[in-house]
């Protein structure tokens, strides 16, 4: 048995994260978009996606079709449920901040408790997002037919209607999408990302 | 209201894998390492992380420091609850991959199954490499004490010892760490991946 392999210790060495910063030229970052269902948290996560991966960003996005079909598909949607369907995201955002990317998660998460959960495990990664839109606006979009099958009662707990929404008390960016069109929207948030993250 | 608020509708457009892989200058990858306690997987796959980082690419590592203490500190060490780990871990790996990294995974994994899981998440993208060690060698080395405490049964259901572990049949590839060094080890491992993993 040659010595070497007897000497096999671990070597507990990862990589910095100023290393990979310089690789990518921008810090990493969890943009933790919250807001009602059908405020444009989706839409927005892609489009933003897109254009930071146009200037050359290393970026991800988390979102329902993502997680709630693999990673979370043992959750249901009780109160319970959603605090772990968080929790998890919080962490798995954390894992890709830690791995240098930027990430943007689209997820409701309409309770601060939770939220301070995601932000907890990010720590100063962690830019808390709001996509505003008041009910009405949302509720006459309804992309998914939720709302209307909330309003007649065959989809419990839906937040806005028949479940609670709080709004953050201090975000890092508010984007109110009763009043902007994506394009101006992702311009705000193209531009609170060269403010706050990319390196010049 | 503005009209183009009313008009927030899906963009479903998420970055292609070639764009990302163009990018990267490499596919996007699950590289599994699966091996007993003792092994060499976490040592083996912090270097081989290293290396990557140093050819250029984006790579990442998942390991019981960095999943254990986070998304998974809800799970104990039961048949269950260690199924559940590496469901999960399988479904983060192969979100990772879907971002374009490379993703190394140190975990023991001893259920064929439950590595088959992890592949069925991955799809192509998944690589299983057997980090292979006897169990002497490996209880020689015991890094952390844990076959000691097995031995003595203060540690139940031990991989090795009193839990089974249920080798690789067809991996991509065998590392030897019985007879290789480390360095030894992470060339056959750079190789691998410059083989099939990074665009010319």
């Amino acid at each position: 048995m040659p010595s070497a392999s007897e000497n096999l210790v671990p070597v507990e060495h990862r990589i910095a994260a100023d290393q990979r910063h310089l690789r990518n030229r921008h810090r990493s970052a969890v943009l933790w978009f919250t807001g009602l269902p059908g405020s444009g948290k989706s839409t927005l996560a892609l489009g933003l996606e897109q254009r930071l991966f146009e200037l050359g960003a290393q970026v991800y996005s988390l979102d329902g079709d993502n997680i709630r079909r693999g990673l979370n598909s043992d959750l249901g949607f009780s109160h319970e449920d959603r605090t772990e369907n968080i929790r998890r995201i919080g962490e798995i955002a954390a894992l890709f901040a830690d791995a240098g990317l930027m990430v943007v998660t689209a997820f409701i998460s309409p309770y601060r408790r939770d939220r301070e959960t995601a932000h907890a495990a990010a720590g100063n990664a962690f830019h808390e997002i709001y996509i505003k839109a008041s009910v009405e606006v949302c509720e006459r979009r309804d992309p998914k037919g939720h709302y209307a099958l909330a309003r007649a009662g065959k989809l419990p707990d839906f937040t806005g209607v028949s479940a609670p929404y709080e709004a953050p008390e201090n975000p890092a960016l508010t984007i109110d999408t009763d009043r902007l069109s994506i394009e101006e929207s992702l311009d705000l948030l193209v531009a609170f990302v060269r403010a706050h993250l990319l390196l010049t």
